[in-house]
């Protein structure tokens, strides 16, 4: 077990009704704020009249900044920068999903910073200051509700990259499993897929593989993804398991699921990472692509000791092939897609998507060559 | 699941030769700190020198308050805030195990306030404010060094309460496994038996009983608990279980236990922390006492369904009975005492631990009535 450090002080509050509590707590950063969300569909669910009704209710003017896509990019990042610097917010509030949160953050640092946001993505400057952040989370996926990262896709340079800093942990986070029971199934797979891959990057790459209380955590908390996401698809009214669900996701990618475990890779979110920049794709729609392309790269590379581990617990699988074919099956189960042409991305792009994802690789200090990353996106093919 | 709040702000700095950056996290709270610990066996094992010589680095002077006993008395206490104050101490620091903590944070209070520490305790006053805190760890057990309570025995009324505040959460804990290397078996026991209390207590006493990610939780953690202990009792070299079991402890009591759960009880230890006051045996063995009869109680009261989930899930046992079974032959197996009069507790005492008990219940809000209290403690006789 390596030694680690772990540090996580955003506030969560959680449960039904529980949005009415923003205005009180983010009246502790100030009295105006840049409000950002997606495309209106927080409109529909109530979640829009909660969140300015509580702010109003604490004295807490708003500047509003819609329209964040599915997977953000970076010139509207931009505009929220300068909205908030023009309006002099004080603090920024995200309601949505991970990419709504992810632009929030781009935009909570940008914002205290005098260069262009887009230097946190590729390096050139480090996030070391940004305003406030508060979010009222609707789909439970990315865990950007609880952790320092965030990923901007800049449109121009068909890059999805990503930043991190201490200062982009919210500082509250309001996650209401009821803002969640209207979901598309699209997106209630996605997240669950996006949930696992967060489980599943530093298991199956760490090297150090003697760090058995994350393990037992991992599992656990991979056998709550998939146990709540079947639940709801029975009963799209299932309270608790929205719950389960919700709070599991959070918990997939708030640091401690990888405590311990050394030469963590995040190789699958490279990968998907170009998916996603040059064809626009859903974020898990990408990942249910690359993971058991991945498994089996890794099985080759580094034997079936993990996904044995990992497939006992979680499916009851007794081989590292039934652990592959099992989560094959339950992405097909929840109705994620299986390959790149179920996606309509054409194999011939496999080199051009190579390149991308090489990009990223290398940013990140991760150790795959071209030729396996070729290799398992043949396999996705 | 029932609506929860989370909050956990203190940092984590874990592993080999960790101590070393103690001073560092320290200086951001000032030059002078009141150092508290045990009996002396930090001077054994390095553990002190490594934290001397740390602070001195850092450029920190110390004001040192030793002699902390196992369950840690309120006159202590009071000397140890009285030089806080003499000495204008800006931080406390604690080297060793739960109790010293426990110290630790109730001098921190303490030293911000007024009036007598012990007001935390009865309720008469609440904790506002703390002197910063940072913990070197070398028992892991109670949870102390990652939450905001602590437990204090009032010596000349037989009182063995406890405070929480968030001020009272450690800005930083060191958890180096390599200082529990050298613990006595026994305190290797007492640590799993008190970890395992902590995980059991919301488990069983919930009325909210679909909190299922709570309960993966649960079970991956007493998993690790025993599982590390096991290894640890085979082979104390074993650097990797020491490991595991520090931070699974550590996790056991940081909050993440009992989220979504309702009515959680802490009824082990409302008796165990009467017959430490009373008697003054160690924490863990009187929870492994208390534990098999409080879930024989339990089983009566509110039937089998908790107990046949924890079994299965934790020991692979097939029934309730099984599954408590299974918690006695553990706890025989690692040395724990099993009964009242193990620890020399004669059973026509019982009617006066009862009565220390029901003085802690009626405080701490639990719906259990002094004959239920009697009657579990005549199960463990």
């Amino acid at each position: 077990m390596r030694n680690f450090n772990f540090y996580n002080p955003t506030r969560i509050i959680f449960g039904k009704g529980t949005i009415s509590r923003l205005g009180a707590e983010a009246s502790k950063a100030g009295k105006k704020a840049l409000l950002i969300y997606g495309g209106g569909s927080i409109k529909k669910n109530g979640v829009y009249q909660a969140v300015t009704a509580s702010l109003a209710a604490a004295g807490i003017s708003v500047v509003e900044h819609s329209g964040v896509k599915p997977n953000p990019v970076l010139r509207h990042t931009r505009e929220a920068v300068e909205k908030a610097r023009a309006n002099r917010c004080e603090m920024v509030i995200a309601a949505g999903g991970g990419s709504v949160i992810d632009e929030a953050k781009a935009a909570a640092a940008g914002a205290k910073y005098g260069g262009d946001v887009w230097d946190f993505f590729t390096g050139k400057a480090e996030v070391r200051d940004a305003l406030p952040l508060f979010t009222v989370l609707t789909i439970p996926a990315t865990g950007s509700e609880m952790n320092s990262g965030c990923v901007i896709t800049n449109e121009e340079t068909k890059q999805k990259f990503s930043a991190m800093g201490t200062s982009l942990f919210p500082k509250a986070s309001i996650l209401d499993p009821e803002t969640t029971m209207t979901l598309p199934k699209e997106q209630v797979a996605n997240g669950a897929v996006d949930a696992l891959a967060h489980l599943s990057e530093g298991y199956f790459s760490t090297t150090d593989r003697d760090a058995a209380v994350t393990d037992e955590l991992v599992h656990a908390l991979a056998r709550s993804i998939i146990a709540s996401t079947n639940r709801i698809l029975k009963d799209p009214g299932d309270y608790n398991a929205r719950a389960s669900k919700m709070w599991s996701a959070t918990l997939a990618l708030n640091g401690l699921q990888s405590l311990g475990y050394d030469g963590v890779e995040f190789a699958n979110h490279a990968i998907e990472h170009a998916l996603s920049a040059l064809y626009d794709i859903a974020h898990g729609a990408g990942l249910a692509i690359v993971i058991p392309a991945w498994l089996r790269y890794h099985l080759k590379k580094a034997g079936p000791e993990r996904l044995e581990k990992f497939g006992l617990a979680v499916f009851g699988a007794a081989t590292a092939e039934g652990t592959i074919r099992s989560f094959e099956n339950w992405f097909r189960k929840i109705g994620a897609p299986a390959k790149l042409s179920d996606a309509g991305i054409p194999a011939g792009d496999i080199p051009k998507i190579a390149g991308n994802v090489m990009e990223l690789m290398e940013l990140w200090g991760i150790d795959c060559d071209r030729a396996a990353v070729e290799g398992i996106l043949r396999d996705a093919a």
